[in-house]
């Protein structure tokens, strides 16, 4: 039963005609890489990270968050090998001046693979199979790196030590200040520092609207363990019976297909090696689905040996299948303690710790790093929700209701009649208090309920001519179009149960 | 009944201890005006945004917000004449080579308001009065405009136009997707967009902690009116008696002293011009009020001539009084259709919006733009809230239930009970699906409860030998040390009340 998907193209407009985001500065032609999220997409988004920071943050004991600057000083990119090492291959035509990222162009013409694939293998592919300029069709002169940081100015001189840098990740502002938080917050191992916040990574060529884009947000939680006991995972039973659809390096090696397996296959079967790893991929992937994801649409899929970083021992990637293919979500990478160990080499500061066992100071590790961005999130939750219904001949948007901008409309019937007007304006008042609401009233009943359909407005309350002599009023399903009739007094306890997951058709009685 | 304030300094150094602020990258000595949240900090300043947008966009009908990107296509600054006027005056000593900013080397030395001082007077002051470098006391030489915009390059390739900057402030994104947003939301004058984001300042010389930063956050509101309608202001009866301490321009140029004026004779008086203005100033002043800040400490000022934006025909400040004297908070600008108006030459698209009655097109006039800092809004509820309490010996951070990052600690008496533990646990596992809580065994209760005063925890739970008995904690006050029991069913419906505002006197019966 998959529904139809939209190509991203088609994502995008959908999301500008409905005020989800905009390109940024369209007026002046916009600037690419960068977007605007307009009037529903700032909701959408801020009900993303509101739910992802409740549910790893406040609703756990071992993990605290922070939320570090974008400009830091520019020794942490040093230690942490961006300043070198986080770059992309570029390769400009002869001719017209255009350029690629070459690993991509290799991509799109070959149709091949080419995670991790280095400068050296870039350039013998280019030549061997002659590619050309992709705009002109002129050749090509030499691959070369290019580091994506966006390089800026502090201060009113300009000089070497004056350069910085905008972010490319947030982890490094996490392992910058993982003494600090571990003593303030007087955290015990295992525990996790998570963080939400813009990063920035001056592509070579942004594409697929919101999926690669040149400013961007990521939610990401660093999680530490003791260097001895990294198999002691205190949740692991909580997802042993957790099912994924699994691809690890060695079956994309033997190219076999993916393969649904549970969490406890996957570690008696060493498929994924700690149970923290495995841990945290179940977790992440139960976000996605108890916020309305379809679990089927989710894969993870473990880096083939070229591809890993060079900070990280192993890395699962959560993925999804985005209409222009499986695309990563989330990378969670076992870091080990490279990024510790680095910024004490290049601090000189001790970020060890004290094991009180043995007495003994001691540098965690980074067993999993769950990360990912919240606009791909944002697409993940909009494809899936995402429903063209024949019968009503509308799009009908079914986010879950902790998503939703809008979690309730407000429809007086006949809004040229005083009386229902009032009733009506009462009653959305106090419904506004409690949740985001519209108040609509024009157009036909039929086009102001297509128009909440559209944007994902869960309920909708109608006030009718009988209204006012029952004081009832009507609550409309989104996604079923049920409608039930129910007391104003009780409406907001309804409601609230109703948007708490609850059937309509159990909370009152139904009506035509 | 003023009590003890703590200088800015000392602020900083509570807020390091108790992890609310790290200065960014301190284990590589800082960079100076950037700041990293810590656990608490991150949490209420999460607190402070949410109550914002709950109040001025989710429970009004006619604000909606955006979120737009960090980086906009540079035409926007040159639109919006950031890219030539941008500027602070910097002055170099001619031997060390120390910068300035020429305003505040004046202002320190002198001891001198210098708002809105040119170029030319600097200039001629720094020359009459003979100042000389604040390091070294050498001769400075020729004070100069500095542009306060973060200059970056987006895209692999480095020419004039893949120059871009950081913004300066959220406000011109806004304007940008003015006709967007009033379109998809279907916004009706007047309307206000509003937005919460980071803008970046190279300022000469950050200081003050958080006052003065390089990248902050804004939280505003660009509030549009039809231009013949400036005068209907919907809500002004909300707000008539309201009172502020009032210090026009008129009463600096006069040197008379503030004063304690209601809105209603600021009116009629004419010291606040429209009666919009008059409104957002009053309704801003009452968000910090209610959110517990101490209106004794505000006072509105209004911008004397030379101190007005090139885009303003009024300003006034919401100030605070600092321990470093009254300083902006917020400023409110009367834009007119500045913004708009230019946006619309520079890059030929059409911004007016249709008027129904009239049947002419109209360019809708920024009558006001309440626009704050977060991390100032911060600064004032750390320095309302932090007491010390001489009883207690200890300091008591009475920060408003819904700002306090932390709402309810749990506290087993005897933590080496395993039956007491696993109550208390119990206990704590619930509360903490509705708040923010902490479980904290280690230390005297006394010591426990002195932790929770000083991070602001609002009520602390103890679980005690008789709770076995009696199936009852003891819920104590932060603010009064209060106590009273109650019974572990009733305790997340007793706690509700308590943090919404209820005495808890009235919530149980009163314990020693």
């Amino acid at each position: 039963m998959e529904k139809p998907k939209l190509t991203i193209e088609e994502m995008a407009v959908f999301c500008k005609r409905k005020g989800f985001v905009y390109p940024n500065s369209e007026i002046y032609g916009g600037i690419a890489g960068f977007y605007d999220f307009g009037h529903l997409g700032v909701e959408l988004k801020n009900n993303i990270k509101k739910e992802w920071w409740k549910t790893f943050v406040q609703q756990r004991d071992d993990v605290v968050g922070i939320d570090g600057s974008i400009i830091a000083n520019p020794m942490i990119w040093k230690a942490s090998g961006h300043a070198d090492g986080f770059t992309d291959v570029i390769v400009d035509c002869k001719k017209c001046g255009s350029r690629f990222r070459g690993d991509q162009l290799i991509q799109d013409k070959l149709k091949i693979e080419t995670h991790g694939i280095s400068l050296e293998d870039i350039s013998k592919t280019l030549k061997e199979k002659k590619l050309k300029c992709a705009k002109c069709g002129s050749d090509l002169g030499e691959p070369k790196k290019f580091n994506l940081m966006f390089a800026t100015n502090v201060g009113p001189v300009q000089t070497s030590s004056s350069a910085a840098f905008l972010r490319p990740e947030t982890a490094q502002i996490i392992f910058t200040n993982f003494k600090l938080v571990q003593e303030n917050a007087r955290l015990k191992l295992p525990f996790g520092i998570a963080q939400i916040g813009k990063a920035f990574r001056n592509e070579i060529s942004p594409r697929d609207f919101l999926f690669r884009m040149r400013e961007f947000e990521q939610m990401e939680i660093e999680y530490f363990v003791h260097p001895e006991k990294q198999e002691e995972c205190t949740f692991i039973d909580e997802v042993l019976d957790y099912e994924l659809n699994v691809y690890s390096a060695d079956m994309q090696k033997k190219s076999q297909q993916m393969k649904k397996i549970s969490i406890k296959e996957c570690l008696s079967k060493k498929i994924i090696k700690t149970k923290w790893h495995a841990y945290w991929l179940a977790s992440m992937h139960k976000w996605f689905v108890e916020l309305g994801a379809n679990a089927e649409h989710f894969r993870i899929r473990q880096h083939v040996k070229d591809e890993l970083s060079h900070y990280a021992l192993d890395t699962w990637d959560l993925e999804y299948e985005f209409p222009f293919g499986w695309k990563e979500l989330q990378g969670l990478s076992n870091r080990t303690d490279f990024d510790l160990k680095k910024h004490m080499e290049h601090s000189k500061a001790d970020l060890t710790i004290f094991d009180e066992e043995t007495k003994k100071k001691i540098l965690p590790h980074v067993i999993c790093e769950p990360s990912q961005g919240v606009e791909r999130a944002f697409l993940v939750f909009m494809f899936d929700a995402y429903d063209y219904d024949k019968k009503r001949e509308n799009v009908v948007l079914k986010l879950h209701p902790k998503l939703a901008p809008i979690k309730v409309g407000v429809f007086p019937l006949a809004s040229n009649k005083a009386d229902i007007l009032k009733k009506a304006r009462n009653v959305y008042d106090e419904l506004k208090k409690e949740w985001a609401c519209t108040f609509d009233l024009s157009g036909s009943i039929g086009r102001r309920y297509a128009r909440a359909d559209e944007t994902g407005i869960y309920a909708s309350v109608t006030i009718d001519f009988e209204s006012l002599e029952d004081d009832s009023v009507t609550i409309r399903s989104r996604d079923t179009t049920e409608q039930i009739r129910v007391k104003i007094k009780e409406l907001k306890d309804i409601l609230g149960k109703f948007l708490n997951g609850d059937k309509l058709s159990k909370l009152g009685k139904s009506v035509e």
